[in-house]
């Protein structure tokens, strides 16, 4: 009997193995995903979904699937100290504030099956299934087949049944417990020694403390606690039962939930506390970890807790999961539909690795801090107070808990992840150079490894109001967004871009759709090619923009993504084009904004008249390919 | 055999009917719901949700599953009138323009049936069901039971089957063919004498017309195309085939699929289109009719198609339809429940003819307008174009239509519904009198019988930013929104308030829960009473609002109902506390707004020290008891 043969094998259903396969089941692979357990977390576990994995979320699709859920949304942090009648609350501070520009600023609460089964759902969609309860026995990357060149060995848990399979790529996203790196040996690097074992439960409670229904770091004499509002009426609580730094550290240290009940009710003194209801309940020793390595050879992957591992606090776990998983997913995609060398493969751990070691670094000040006892008010100035309107508000007489909090709202909310000059994000030392290249406060205020800034616009078509960030779903392409400046005086320029576009090797060209039969009439998106998606946004009024007249060549493929720079946004109140301005171009000539498939910027470049701009983009894009692309322009 | 006994039977399950059910099924009422067909609307039918219904489709609960279904969003209307050439565009217009404070500035496109399986669901998620295909046969308000008044005699269709059942109230939601208006013998009244026969047809479409995304009117030398966007990618058309004015007028005049198309194509030259696909098609006689009464008894109403039809174009029917229902229900339910006498249900028809007949007005007034030849241009100018940022331009030379079509802006978008003052709506005539009612322009902005202004608040327990008027979901309890003012100057006008609202006979002790023994802790809308929620409103940052000794006595029982007025207003910049200036209260002093359940404005009471607010509120109420309330008050 033949092997059967998957483009990715996918151990483990959690937040990451679940994205990954989303978004390759969706983009059309073959894939075989397993997970050892018999369905989804059935309680407990993570559940913080954070502003940025929102935008993502809603960028596939699923944020609506998840809101259903009615989730406890967390906009603001209450910090409690200790004072001689108890405790009571030094301050709030916004859990995304205004100085960051997001559209959901606030962390959503959901607990982690509700989430995976939104994943589930969306893969049965599209014809995908997860295998269960089957777990992996063995794995080699022999190369016996050149196009499969990994063999897995698969089992279902009771050992009744085994198959061997060839894949492509194997995913390993099995948490912190991992065969494939154990397997591979890759060592797991402690970032900071200090282990610990936490408490953790989730409930519904009758209490007069007031700020159960926020986020709160509390510290009181009798210990601390964190308290994380939930869906459906429940709250978590995480109380720290032990660290390596006690005098009597044992890791093997654990409690009763009677015990945590009454470690809180004297934590959250002058207030009472009782639960109706105890929904989930956990112990669990924490040490901060990160893998040595992702990859070792660009077809065994592993990602989420496979490769970090830290305490629960800051809510980041499965966002850095999501973030992996879209991470890898659309690089092996653009690999395998040739738009991409196997070099870019490389990045994924290059690019994620460094976003776990800074999360790790966060945590470990954080938890450090948090487990710390804090002294009495009066011993230190609290946290002062922001209010809605004055976000920004600092003020000198924060304790450092509170402090290390503020500073990280940026890389808590995910807007903060930003990854480094490399072959796909531009940078002065990017092999592709042209003075067309514009850099963070150069002619943009993109930067490139960070996130597309927001933009509200009105999409022509139908003159709906629109997010610009979310007009090309994660459909594994690059989106290219014009932004064509006032119409009489860029049309010039943009009507040369669209016809170097069109000469046959340009990176447009080279990555077309080969076979031209299939009616791609109502194609929206990648009218002719799934390379890339292209945006065009013009600095006028609705009504003056006529696609018919204004789209020249092959952009007028992208009727649909056409776009009136004409929505008023309080963040640039005196812009006249508020989309062109919070991107830092020029309201007058524009600009092109190059963003990788996961959302994040490659390259900007200036529109001007002439080949030069199309030139710019092919030399990025060739870099990318490995291959030099637009080569025979100089006839045209 | 005990004959079943029901609280209400409703007949019919489209808007009207599947409406009623669902208010009424959730707060608690035992329902027969019977519907003549095999299941939901298949395809076509009405499909335009105008931007107050969606607001009240939130309110219930259901605005999130009607979005899953990806409907169209109209956001702007565009004006197409003949020229030499064919048909060129003369302006377009918003759809709900900037003037009207909408959250959702849209018409929202969806298919009938999908709309039904959001309710039914809902209705069966609560325990009911829609009982198919069964028929109603004969009814009568014989009375036998007093308590259950109404027979109602009930079969299958096919014949095979049949119940008779006893009810408090029938209800029709038939459709425009009324078995039980027939009965009653009420007559259809036509304001209008002119009727047409109409042709739609869904499909999915190729064309190079621009605006095929967008609501358009069209007017050529060959005839009137109305283009309506679907969900799906797909686009209806309105084609007039015949009207009563025409010389060889016919009702029963039809015409095929393919010579709707061949028309359409003439008129939308010189733009081209073809159709991939059709889902509908239907050719259907249009007169406009209004029902002389909606009940003879207050015991068997009628709504919907049932008491008016007119013509599809302004996208009316379904809308209206969801305004009887929830009109009816909440005051059937307030009747049941002892809070309001029998005398509020003569109010259903009242309000709801009025409306009505509104909407037959400006029907017929734009039917006309829409059927009559347009002058070629260069005849007379133009619509002018409305941009999103000058929403409100006003340009002198504009077509009949085009002007009809503007000034109809708040009426077709539902914010126009105004009803009249009654024993409902104070006004300077209502038989409750004190100096504490405020009306519009004398101490507040807000209207009674219209609906309570929208604004952002930041919600006290939890941080979030909140839409106000959708902070009590439609509940069938009216809601009381006490505007604080400033805190400190307001401390004692609100203590007394909530102690006079203790007292045993106010309108609030009144109707309290006789049974204390349920536990109530988790019920955050209606701790004391069904009969109203209440929520406070301070003109205070968020962080200042500590709710445990700023709500007293029996108002700390809204604490999840709590909210500073702390939220920048892009309609009042200059505002301290947007939703008090809003409404059009003092930022100092605020007031009490009363609203209905169905979200429209009761009464509005100054907020001033001692006992007479209470009172003004007292006397409110009472007139709609039928009955004095807070008659001891004296004694306090």
């Amino acid at each position: 009997m033949a092997v059967e043969k998957y483009d990715v094998v996918v151990v483990g259903a959690g937040p990451v193995g679940l994205t990954l396969s989303t978004c390759l089941q969706r983009w059309g692979y073959k894939i075989k995903h397993i997970d050892n357990r018999p369905g989804p977390t059935p309680t407990g576990r993570a559940d913080g979904i954070q502003p940025r994995s929102l935008d993502l979320l809603q960028n596939m699709g699923l944020k609506r699937q998840i809101m259903t859920h009615e989730p406890a949304k967390v906009y603001e942090v209450a910090f409690w100290d200790p004072n001689s009648q108890g405790i009571h609350r030094t301050g709030t501070w916004a859990s995304c504030p205004k100085f960051i520009d997001a559209r959901y600023p606030f962390t959503t609460l959901l607990h982690q099956g509700l989430i995976e089964r939104v994943f589930i759902e969306d893969i049965e969609k599209h014809g995908g299934q997860i295998q269960r309860p089957w777990t992996i026995t063995g794995f080699q990357n022999d190369g016996k087949d050149p196009h499969y060149p990994v063999e897995v060995s698969l089992a279902h848990v009771d050992g009744t049944l085994s198959e061997t399979v060839r894949a492509k790529y194997l995913f390993s996203g099995e948490g912190a417990r991992s065969f494939v790196r154990d397997q591979l040996g890759v060592k797991i690097h402690h970032k900071d020694p200090i282990a610990h074992v936490w408490g953790v439960m989730d409930g519904v409670v009758r209490t007069d403390f007031p700020d159960i229904k926020m986020k709160c770091t509390i510290h009181s004499d009798a210990g601390s606690i964190m308290v994380i509002p939930r869906e459906n009426n429940m709250v978590r609580l995480y109380i720290q039962i032990a660290s390596s730094t006690d005098p009597d550290w044992n890791p093997r240290k654990s409690a009763t939930p009677e015990e945590v009940q009454a470690r809180a009710k004297e934590i959250l003194k002058p207030y009472t506390i009782s639960w109706d209801r105890v929904e989930w309940f956990s112990v669990y020793p924490i040490g901060q970890g990160i893998a040595e390595r992702y990859t070792l050879d660009e077809r065994v992957f592993m990602g989420g807790d496979v490769c970090h591992t830290h305490s629960p606090k800051a809510g980041q776990g499965m966002n850095t999961a999501f973030l992996d998983a879209v991470n890898l997913a659309w690089k092996i995609h653009h690999v395998e539909s040739g738009f991409a060398s196997r070099e870019i493969l490389k990045t994924y751990e290059s690019e994620r690795k460094l976003i776990a070691e800074n999360l790790l670094n966060f945590d470990a000040k954080y938890a450090k801090l948090f487990s710390s006892r804090i002294p009495s008010a009066g011993e230190v100035a609290g946290a002062t107070t922001s209010t809605s309107s004055t976000p920004m508000a600092n003020e000198p007489t924060e304790n450092e808990f509170v402090k290390t909090f503020k500073e990280s709202c940026e890389f808590t909310s995910g807007y903060g992840v930003a990854y480094n000059p490399n072959t796909i994000n531009w940078s002065s030392t990017h092999p592709a150079q042209s003075p067309l290249f514009l850099s963070y406060q150069k002619g943009t205020t993109l930067r490139t490894g960070r996130i597309l800034i927001p933009a509200t616009v009105t999409r022509v078509v139908d003159a709906n109001v629109v997010h610009l960030e979310q007009e090309v779903p994660l459909n594994g392409s690059y989106r290219m967004y014009v932004f064509a400046g006032k119409p009489g005086r860029t049309n010039k320029a943009f009507k040369d871009l669209a016809t170097y576009m069109s000469a046959p090797t340009s990176f447009y060209s080279s990555f077309m759709y080969k076979d031209t039969s299939v009616d791609r009439y109502h194609e929206t998106h990648n009218p002719h090619s799934s390379f890339i998606s292209i945006c065009t946004v013009f600095n006028a009024p609705r009504s003056q923009i006529h696609i018919k007249e204004m789209l020249p060549g092959i952009l007028a493929g992208y009727r649909d993504h056409v776009y009136a720079d004409d929505v008023w946004d309080l963040r640039v109140p005196d812009a006249k084009a508020a989309a062109h301005t919070k991107m830092g171009l020029s309201e007058e000539d524009g600009g092109i904004v190059v963003v990788r498939p996961d959302g994040y910027v490659g390259c900007v470049v200036k529109l001007v008249e002439g080949k030069e701009p199309c030139e710019a983009l092919d030399s990025y894009f060739g870099v990318l390919l490995g291959k030099k692309l637009g080569g025979e322009r100089a006839t045209l």
